[in-house]
């Protein structure tokens, strides 16, 4: 059963957030992946953020570019953690994905990575972090990654 | 019966948003104002988006500030008009509103206004524009009120 | 008879804009396109602007880069709602065209949309929201485009 | 035992600060509060880092204005999770604080919220969601505060 | 008869233009002042860019704040060398208008001061140092206030 | 007898510029170019703004990027009206060299053109401008350019 | 005899380094202070800039605000080592003054410092390190300061 | 025995940074080269800071891209002047990095350098023009290159 519930804005953002999948993968998280648009599908938003935490996940990355409502919108459907994750993809470089995600009003937080792929890995670490707390394997896994940086 | 819903996320926002609900007054338009949060109270703003063609409105002014997703999440739920005005009100004065409304991506617009004030008083006379071409006594309003400029 | 008129600034901008043009053929909307330039062609866009509403049509699509004076410019013209594309010509890559375009002052306002294609691709779309309220056909074609995004 | 520890670079942020403060009382999560300056305290920083877990620490609230290092650099000490909360003390308004977290370096991050006091607010809600994984009290406080937000 | 033509988009602007005033009449320029809108007064602006060059005017000093269009426009309807100053009266600061004047398409080139007080007394001083080029009272008066900062 | 001198802070920077060249010479202007960098020979800066308006120059044009101190400086040894055109050489795009050249201190005004090749050719046409008012040659030329666009 | 010169661009920039003034006084590192303007008094930039080394000066700190280019001017007419620090005072609050000081090209450099008076304290504190690889006293006197916020 | 200490966040970083090295050679200046991350090897980092000067280096050169902390960071452990150098790696293209490096808090200075390859080289001349006052022949080495310049 996924802890991870990884979303993103469209196909073309699958190439960008491999590496999330990829950690997660490496440090032993379950994840599950769905393409949710906050504008063009919202039902679809809404239903997936409403039963998140019924179905067991535990922290939910979602990435997207552009004016980037994904994380924020998945954030006020659900109490769960919110990992976002601006893409570049639009002429601003992602400045607007970043803002547009960062910035979000007090009461419903939604957790900023940095832009693009290293926003990505680090989205897959922040959730082992998240989920280390109470997932003693995933903690170890995260610390021994963490140990074996310190030869790089 | 209102034409024009004018949606803003807190009442704080009131203020930068009276010049609008003027102008509108002067020019003869019905209108309503909710308070409504994307992310604070994203049912309502969801009930709102669907029921508002129903309700006889043809033209949403959503004003949102920081993230401001207000705008694009309405526009998500309807298929009316929706013009967007960002507001100062966070650090990073207004950027951040402007990035996240006009930013939209395809399929989904919204009409960007400027930030704070003289955006506020733009989406009314852009409604007015817009109704102007099913509502002659609309249309007649703004077209005396730019004759009127001419003076200026 | 053409309801939308498209406006650019140079032929080098036909490319960036064919995807607006190709949705508007897509919703069933009738548009006319035209170069003309706010600085080079100054009569030639008043001209447009004077006689816009007089042939019929009823939205004004503009797109243009860096000062990117043509949408505000059409703007001063006419009454009709004026939609304007920023487009990511310069070295600032649209962010003057952005401020230049949404920065309108209180009175004459111009529908602001994304940089770029997204923007070029929303300008029809909101064209057709808007024309909808008076056009059945091109609401439902509007209503059919987003119901089918549901499934995406 | 507090969960939280939260560090600032100087006395002179408690004042923003104060509503993270708040928060995390009103939603029943103990905490520390500490003055540590990445730069001119760095070995303070990094004892404080190193014994986060092993004194009961989950979570790590770390902000700070212009260069803003003190959210990495405590993330570089310890393996659980940073939030890392800009200000705006600087010319730059906050905005080089922004970058200066946010764009933390694949492997280590940090969880950055808005600028400013509605980030520190939200640094106090989502360290709350994070603890609510598996501190049961803690997460019916924050859903109760996300259900009385219905009414609003 | 005056040499030099001041226009600027509102009243409100007069007080950051007073410098420029002041500094044309030290210089023992001769200067007309006129409130024009782009937008609002478009008819007036095109009038006025027509016959400058018929009225003896050799510059026009063209000062506007937000999308600032005005210096743009006046010289697509003149031949004359047009200096634009762009006000910060809007939320952005001056950035905005600082884009809209400063990145003009080749053809139809604006002169671009730097934002504000100093970018209007810098209006006039470069105006004096065109003039300058034909009429040796003005070479001579700016030629004496540059020596007088010598001293400074 | 050259009427305007063109400067540039390196040879790397002639690409860019030829169109000012070619502009310059298709409307008839004489012109001298030189390589000369405010930073690495300052004397030589100082020399030819010293000497610039006794050899007969009526207007410099001086390009550069990065801290493009070039225009500044060369403004700084003369009375003459010096044109800048801020290059986009460095990872800032240009927008370094734009604030560079267009935010001098009131007393040394440099008339500041767009980024990059736009701004090198508005250089020219802007040099013809204030020749214009002098030497009729010129300001036919240019004219005729204008008149020349109104097909366009 | 002063080690290191302070140069500003106007006597409106004193109060803002005062802070670099008290610390080099604190230090106890002697140093001389002069008004001179790139633009307004290049011949005085100049001089100072050739006599820096001989009248025994080791490190130069210029301030300036806006286009900034006196950090700059200084360091094309000397070889010893140049401290940037630049100032908010225009309407772009600094990073004008930011970017005209940090993008020198490679040749002849500038440490940039940050804006304002934490930038001033902080061209004391580096002209302290530089000076103590020479001078003991300094060395020792920074050394002191730097343990001292061991306690803090 | 190296007088200059080169740091960098990556290997991927030393292809921007071989003009460095290339300079410090040509200047006879002596140098070592090392791989230390502020966030993933922080204690590597650590022990480099607090040996340095006893290892008889006497200025450090660190540069890294995205946050940037590394060149903080090791001024947080070290009294020897630390320069630093923003890398362009990010999707902010080094806006990010130069603002994480020079906008330090009062006390810990860095000296900044512009973003990327011209950085990098002014860093290495930066280094000696510091080793300079103390090193007669990297002074005479640096001056004969500032020479050679005034050819160019």
């Amino acid at each position: 059963m996924p802890l991870v519930g990884v979303v993103m804005g469209s196909k073309s953002d699958a190439e960008v957030l491999q590496p999330a999948l990829d950690t997660l993968s490496h440090l032993g998280v379950e994840y599950e992946v769905n393409i949710i648009s906050a504008h063009r599908t919202p039902e679809k938003a809404r239903q997936y953020g409403i039963t998140a935490r019924g179905r067991g996940l535990e922290v939910i990355i979602a990435a997207a570019g552009a004016a980037a409502h994904l994380p924020g919108v998945m954030a006020s459907w659900t109490t769960l953690p919110v990992i976002g994750v601006p893409l570049a993809g639009s002429e601003l470089k992602g400045v607007d994905a970043l803002y547009s995600i960062v910035q979000m009003p007090a009461g419903v937080p939604v957790a900023c990575m940095a832009i693009g792929q290293a926003g990505a890995r680090n989205a897959a670490y922040l959730a082992a972090q998240i989920l280390g707390l109470k997932h003693d394997a995933i903690r170890t896994a995260y610390e021994q990654y963490r140990k074996g940086l310190q030869g790089g």
